[in-house]
């Protein structure tokens, strides 16, 4: 808004309410004060506040929400540009250089730091407490059977309840070839494990997420990067020109809200690319993690759902919606099933069962479906809001994803950044990231970093973006 | 006792009781009535009723204990002798032949069937509602915050615990270089990643726990069973020469209450045992799992009590006491400990955290030692009714372990019996046993099973015993 000559009074108070905006004194996704208030504060009639409002609404700065008000909208994200993805040789790597893998830990609970580095939603946003109720009920329920051994899949009411809740990802589980695993992090294990022998190669998405190549590393497998596109995931271009180049026993993909990333990939996607696996009888793996927490509309269907071969492993588990630490994953191993069982009794033995009763209990009594309601609105906003401090905080040549879902950003910084360099200082001064070629098998990624959003917005987190912004203009 | 012409009442009377014992009218372990209802009953005065007991005592029939009374003792195992153990060639196994694996599940709750085969405690003996409430009351505590990741090597609360615990064990581990697990499974998974690689050759016990031949085999790793003693566990002398020639990446044992045989190894041959593999550096991973159940006097002293390199890894978990389905394990890694974290992270993550301070609480109240001072004595008189109970059931011929601890039972039956098809034809009895081959990596030990004795005596088990005893008669 340009000052005039002689300028209504909605138009001057519009423009006050834009710099404090610009000023971040109000904060994407923030509520403004309400008109009646406005009116009342700025010693202005309330046709003249609402005036004011709607003129910032028609630039695109704030947004109305029936019944609750007007907020800051979200940065246009159309003005920054997405991350890019620069096509890269196919090259396997051993990941024995993938040092950085040891840098993220998601349970280092240091209270003075500000953790933007793990994927890990605020204890806040969870429904601890319910939880907590259900589990107590389930031990009292037991009583003295409550220290038995479970069924080595997982128990049954659990296995249900997932296979119930596969119908929103476009498939029909049946809950006796569903395995309960100790987070997705067994479920992936194991699903290796039943797909794999050490040395062998595995298609992995570049970029990914660290923990796969991690579990990669432990196992002596090799991964296979293939590009990806920050709109439609896996370039399956690439993919096809590497497979028939290269043998693989496997192709690891995070289809939903993909980490780091946050595309999904489109249907007519998945379907090819469930073709091309199905063609050479290549198992897929596929990590689901995140699909319950779609920022707007329905749950994107799973890559299962278009896999008429029982040729997709699919794992997932509860911890990146509900309860990081009770440890409750799954994998429906397809055709790999009987060996996924075998697998887990020689892994670990079944998973206790009264943390998965808490959560089948959850499931069945609809708790889960009203919290995910209110959970993927705070994704979305807490998402906005570190889009909107990134902007504002962040020397100009950012780049940032356009995550679909999920919580966490991948950002593209000045090619002079080195990433690295850049997790060393915030660690001085308390912050975590996660450093772009965590997410690489071959250290590729050097200026970009992933920054979680799993938690509310607070001065503190805004006092932590911004000393990023400082370090990252101080390093490029 | 055999009748004389002009008998005393009171031999009459101890002759009548005698051979209800033979009868199994009285069982092993079974209070006989007090002898002011002895006397009322069969009309003799308490005098008489006493010097009846006392003839019985002499001759090791029954036993007094102060305040209890009097009981019957265990058939005197001395007339039955121990399994053999025949020297074997020391032949590498890549573990492919093992199909009996799959035989056990400790998971497979089928309420017709007696459940001798899995090595569980029975929850009728278990803590679980004490454990419920502890859980309760963690999850209480933590509230809004009981969902979220703990440490990655576990809730420090549960380490200290653990830490303490190991002085009984001759040990002094420190907190800090103890990782939490997924049951003792995970951690013997752990401690085999670390130390070998697939396709190693890992030295084990002939015969030993199936669990360890199946995660061996699910591995790629190849067993060279060496023979055990039992008396005094892992024949030295065999495994010197067999390391002499073959080049071997771990040692897989279990020195304390050996599953399947009893024995504890004596300290000194605890000692000699590290002294060979320390100077071989060869790790020695010890599963330590019954060693909190003596049947009489202190828990015997680790392994790794003696090993002043950190060679051992000691695996152990509270699935063997306490709480199966809480899922609690841990290893002490030794030199190992950061890789075997590495390793965790990889795997499954972490545990969760809530049944880990409900153990930990349970240990730090006293609860734990309370408990154990009356589970090792269940545990006796459980294993000494079976011995009861088979040695009067199978035909002659039998040889049983004698367990110092714990509560499984090795049984050497005629050598004409095939314990496999005996294994089929009480399965179709809806009885379980676990059989002899399973316990080996070359389909060793045809005519031995293991019996469990987790659960306390009761005339379906009786019933059960008889009826195996008949299948084994008809089988030799």
């Amino acid at each position: 808004l340009k000052p005039r000559a002689t300028e209504p009074l909605y138009r001057q108070l519009a423009r006050r309410i834009e710099s404090a905006i610009r000023h971040r004194a109000y904060r994407a996704e923030e509520r403004l004060p309400s008109v009646r208030r406005l009116a009342r504060e700025q010693r202005v009639s309330i046709p003249t506040a609402l005036q004011a409002y709607a003129t910032l609404e028609r630039l695109g700065l704030i947004v109305a929400r029936p019944k609750s008000g007007f907020f800051v909208r979200a940065p246009a994200t159309a003005s920054v540009p997405p991350p890019t993805s620069p096509p890269i040789a196919a090259r396997i790597s051993d990941l024995s250089q993938t040092d950085p893998l040891t840098l993220i830990r998601s349970d280092d609970y240091d209270p003075r730091r500000v953790n933007l580095g793990a994927a890990v939603p605020s204890p806040d946003r969870l429904p601890g407490k319910a939880l907590g109720r259900l589990l107590s009920a389930a031990a009292r329920r037991l009583g003295a059977t409550g220290v038995n051994y479970g069924p080595l899949e997982g128990v049954p009411a659990l296995r249900r309840e997932i296979a119930r809740r596969s119908l929103t990802a476009g498939l029909a589980l049946q809950p006796d070839r569903i395995c309960v695993t100790l987070g997705a992090t067994e479920a992936v294990t194991l699903a290796l494990r039943a797909t794999c022998s050490p040395g062998d190669t595995v298609v992995v998405e570049s970029p990914t997420f660290f923990g796969l190549l991690r579990q990669l590393r432990e196992m002596g497998l090799k991964a296979l990067p293939i590009p990806v596109d920050p709109g439609t995931g896996l370039d399956l271009e690439a993919l096809s020109s590497a497979l028939r180049r290269t043998r693989v026993s496997a192709i690891l993909v995070i289809p939903n809200f993909h980490n780091p990333v946050g595309f999904v990939m489109p249907e007519a996607s998945k379907r090819e690319l469930v073709r091309i696996a199905a063609a050479k009888a290549i198992p897929i793996i596929e990590d689901d993690l995140y699909a319950d927490l779609p920022h707007a509309g329905p749950r994107p269907k799973a890559l299962k759902a278009f896999d008429r071969e029982d040729l997709v492993l699919l794992c997932s588990s509860f911890s990146k919606s509900i309860a990081p630490g009770y440890r409750v994953g799954y994998i429906a191993g397809g055709r790999w099933h009987e060996r996924i069982v075998g697998l887990k009794k020689a892994n670990s033995s079944g998973n206790p069962p009264l943390p998965s009763l808490a959560i089948a209990d959850y499931l069945a009594g609809g708790g889960y479906d009203r919290f995910l309601r209110s959970f993927r609105e705070a994704c979305r906003v807490q998402v906005a809001q570190m889009q909107g401090a990134l902007v504002a905080s962040f020397p100009a040549g950012l780049r940032l994803s356009r995550p679909e879902g999920g919580y966490v950003l991948w950002c593209e910084l000045a090619p002079s950044v080195d990433s690295m360099e850049l997790f060393r200082r915030a660690q001085a001064e308390h912050i975590a990231i996660a450093p772009g070629p965590t997410f690489s098998s071959d250290g590729r990624y050097r200026n970009f970093i992933r920054v979680s959003c799993g938690h509310p917005w607070s001065d503190r987190i805004e006092a932590a973006v911004r000393t990023l912004g400082r370090l990252a203009a101080a390093a490029s």
